[in-house]
């Protein structure tokens, strides 16, 4: 019809505000690929409830990590910080307890843990994949992560730079974790802080980097498209069992994913990063420009910078999209390789992962 | 410059994520307008915590106050409901207890409250502005209600057409509560169902209509300009204090808001769509018609339909927002009339609000 | 760490609006399954550009396309009506001209068409898959009719319920287009109308059902998975060719595609649906309940309604969502059969598609 | 009632998307306060249609800048360059002409302009407030700014380091523009590029800074609380008037606004600021702290850095919103003074807004 303004459909809108809560129960799977020889899976390690300074009951950990696409989450309550107690059970094993039945029901995968919270240094570490929280409270240090790793537990160091002068050090109690082999691993990522000196130790020590939330409060995510997400682990699995994912992080094959950019090595991501995008042949030729469909199959949006010759000086491979680029020509239909950085791709503090992506003749 | 196109602010974009939680701490105000001789307020009285069957710590409900631009709101656990009292203390005032600090810091006026929990029917009845929620808990529910009401509280009646075959029925020991003077109120709204019955009940005995969100899980609700809210409840009072609103409750003062719609009596609304909504004097006459400007200054969005003879069918003056809508000119210079039906503002079931516009003479 | 609250993120809050512009050149693939035998492609059969009375430039067409995750798009300037002709050429080939290098670059399909403007009745028809416009542009309806028909194009009535006192009505000048087999297809759909008298006609008469945005101006949708897009026609075609998707007009295998329904044939619909929702076995069983996985693949939200005996009253399957669903155990693991209506399916006016939904027994 | 899940609403969320495109024509003012003496008005002194190398009706411009909050804006299109000659006329007036009408209607104030557009050096220019288009259509580009600023134009040069090696270069032409006093800005944003040099220039000169979109494409912004819009000019006029802008370009008092940032001098950015930002005396005192609300009027969120010895690190002013400051209490009830940085109201390169923020005692 012609282009007369019509209002008609616009009562329908005051409807619209009622699906905001309608999504609370509806889950979107974050989209990674797997990798050759290993399945992609996203995993939170470090949340708090009510039971001891966070301000949720532990089945809302379980609603939330359903909603937001997170397969597999552990409860870390502090043991020795637990504000609430005039209130509730001091019983460091109740928060796994209550939120059991949730996790069966929403398919959701709970690992056991707890925080051990004394001073700093040495600072916070989570076990998780523990079986009995009480032994763990010990007065001394070490023997409560000697406890946790009795229990086969896996032990990392949280947030390593959170508070007080030795911020960001390695110091000789670390050092002694690490000789026992009772250190698995660093938080890299807590919550919207990125610490690359943790990355550097990783990298040399050859520990597992984590993300997580460290949520107290309820989570505000719904998990869209748009990349809107909490700190998260991504976790290179042979099998997705709690063994299967206690044997990656000992093996140290995990990444860390930010809202913006992951923080891993290059033996995974650059896997990653070539199983989630797909350079297409030319669609269309002209006389100066080829014109190529990219596609990026994953949630993370590719911050690429030109590190060769041939291609635009930056190319966003948005999450979950496809883009065109437009390339000169050179007058031959023959294959193009284009040298790029994956400049939010982090193998090393600093350090964008070197990518190639390769542009197949026009069929 | 010329339209080529431009990547190079592109690599902003990642960041954007970050910001979704950082609204969590920000308010933005609900936009009602005052009415002749009484302040607007936004109220929530029936939210739960995890003292009783609800899933969040009682300082979530003042933090998401906060954030939603709420300006008071009641706690109100289950007295005979716990199910999570094998971890958390069944002390009936815990919740307000927990609640009153956050709330002082948060600037949110905190209303006592309980909801009185009984078979149906009766049905649940929360009751407000009490003192202590321990005497409340007695085996016989007018016991419990009398007791309520002994310590000033304010009594109404929730989700009347929960459960059962009573539902939307006004029984005898409704007529006795309101006999005695125990029933102030009745919620017309209650999360996303709207009891038509509760609101001809209202009308007919003087009750004051509530709108309430009955939370139990955390809010998922930023408040903004779309309109995303709870239900809620406007109270007209003389003095924002704790008296202030119990008066105007006791003087069925209230309208209950929905996301797309206000319940509520005609004395109210109508000044309040009169406060809300501005027609401007034509700003430009051609040939064959005026072009005016309307402007919504509400977080309601008005819908409208022609009762009269002028202007287009329907208007949609959308929340906060300015419209121009065009009008057949008659060649003359003079204040026109318009009359429709806000559709959305009911004033009884299925009954709109008539209004009236008046478009000014070109000056 | 402790729950402190940290604003360091914050600052980076600002920077998210720049993200806003940056998903022009984005394209988010619209997803529905193909169907046995068929693929699944999404068109826009009608649509104005500055070239008669629309508001952009004929390339606009293509990039919004390209964004909004659409395969093929036809330009249909009316011939008879050309509101700009003093400024703009009237050459009726102008608009596919200007339009097909763009088209090119972004892998549009872009489909030659017209839209023949005539007084209601006959109403107004588009013609696609037309050679050249000029011949068209003739004083007779029939003529115009014919010319297109002579040159391969597929002919359809537009928005038949538009304007006029002739309504809806099937009058004898379309009687006489269907007896000549001139006239292939209707619009069930335009814009945000939905004209369920033409979807009756359509089955009755096995004619073509068309849903189009009929957009005049700039289209302000950027396809996301919330659903938010244009009327769209999806076309099942054997080859995604021009000539696989006129086949496929002729033979009526077409569905239309509103915001929040799909309108067409149960012949269709019923495989797509199929295609579209995967149920698992139940992951958790507990005393009472089965706890169920619903998969929705597609980027409708299927409306479910209860018409057999097991299963929650209705269920919502969230576009391109999981979601889990709560089943009373009969203490025996065997399949079940839960048997729904899709009520925003529409195999016929007020005719929700019936769907069964089975699930698997345990394993 | 008991937190069962309901689903009722849930059908209801299907109809969400609708709402998409109703705001078009809807308006939400831009918010900012006026400053001592002037009122704040919002501009954009730069945009293009299919009259040159845009891709829109002139009325698109108009309908674009009533639905984002646009009070004044020109429409620019090349003098030079018109690659859509084949099909559209090159009268240099046209789109002035057509748009006109849109703009009386939209109730926009629309600025007669063009841009001379010739090598760089010069570089690019735009002339606004001129009366006729076609005697600036001169071979010499002298000639065409001299005959712009005959008919009373301003002229200002665009993007200033665009294209080339003399990119942020002040050359000689550019001297004798200003020795002539022909030249009367400079953007100092354009789209989503700062101009830090050009900013510097301004202050050094006396010249005034714009900020303007240099739209081709169609527009996506919907101007809503969360600061989404188009680059634009604050003009700090007298009178809301043709003449009152353009003598407030003349005497330099102007600011240019990015999504996150503003530029412009210290005289109109402090005042700016402060009719901003209001501070509220504490609302509540516990043992160590104060809590303050902060409330921001405008649709920049501020960001701050401490420069004095109270407050935290930083604060973070949501745009239109209320935020609660926790100061450390010395145990007097007495006023506080707080010095902070405003980082991203830029008043010269690098240079945030010194600012002061007083928190009254408490009554």
């Amino acid at each position: 019809m012609f282009s007369t303004l019509r209002l008609t459909y616009m009562t329908l809108s005051i409807l619209c505000m009622l699906a905001v809560t309608a999504a609370a129960d509806t889950r979107k799977d974050i989209q990674f690929p797997d990798i050759p020889g290993f399945k992609t899976i996203i995993c939170d390690f470090h949340t708090h409830t009510v039971f001891s300074d966070g301000y949720v009951w532990p089945t809302v950990r379980m609603d939330e990590a359903w909603r937001e696409g997170i397969d597999a989450i552990a409860v870390t309550d502090h043991i020795e910080y637990q504000p609430h107690s005039d209130y509730v059970s001091t019983d460091h094993n109740a928060s796994y307890e209550v939120a059991t039945p949730a996790a069966q029901r929403k398919k959701i995968m709970l690992i056991k843990g707890t925080e051990i919270t004394r001073g700093t240094p040495p600072g916070h570490f989570n076990a998780v994949f523990i079986k009995d929280v009480n032994p763990i409270d010990t007065p001394d240090f070490m023997d409560a992560v000697e406890a946790a790793v009795e229990q086969g537990g896996f032990v990392f160091w949280n947030h390593p730079g959170w508070k007080g002068s030795e911020v960001g050090r390695w110091r000789e109690v670390h050092q002694t974790l690490y000789d026992k082999e009772w250190l698995g691993g660093v938080e890299v990522l807590n919550g919207t802080t990125y610490y690359p000196q943790a990355h550097e130790w990783c990298l040399d020590k050859g520990l597992a980097m984590l993300g997580n939330s460290d949520f107290h409060r309820p989570s505000m995510h719904k998990r869209t498209e748009t990349g809107d997400h909490r700190a998260l682990t991504l976790v290179f699995v042979k099998k997705f069992t709690q063994d299967g994912i206690k044997s990656a992080l000992n093996a140290a094959r995990t990444a860390a994913w930010d809202q913006h950019r992951i923080i891993g090595r290059e033996e995974h991501l650059a896997p990653l990063f070539k199983a989630s995008v797909q350079v297409f042949a030319p669609h269309h030729v002209d006389e100066n420009s080829l014109w190529v469909e990219m596609k990026n199959n994953s949630h993370l949006t590719y911050q690429l910078r030109r590190t060769g010759d041939l291609g635009p000086e930056t190319i966003t491979l948005e999450a979950n999209a496809t883009i065109i680029v437009q390339l000169e020509s050179d007058g031959q239909n023959r294959k193009k390789t284009l040298e790029y950085t994956a400049e939010n791709v982090l193998i090393a503090p600093n350090k964008g992962l070197p990518v190639t992506l390769i542009v197949p003749r026009k069929r």
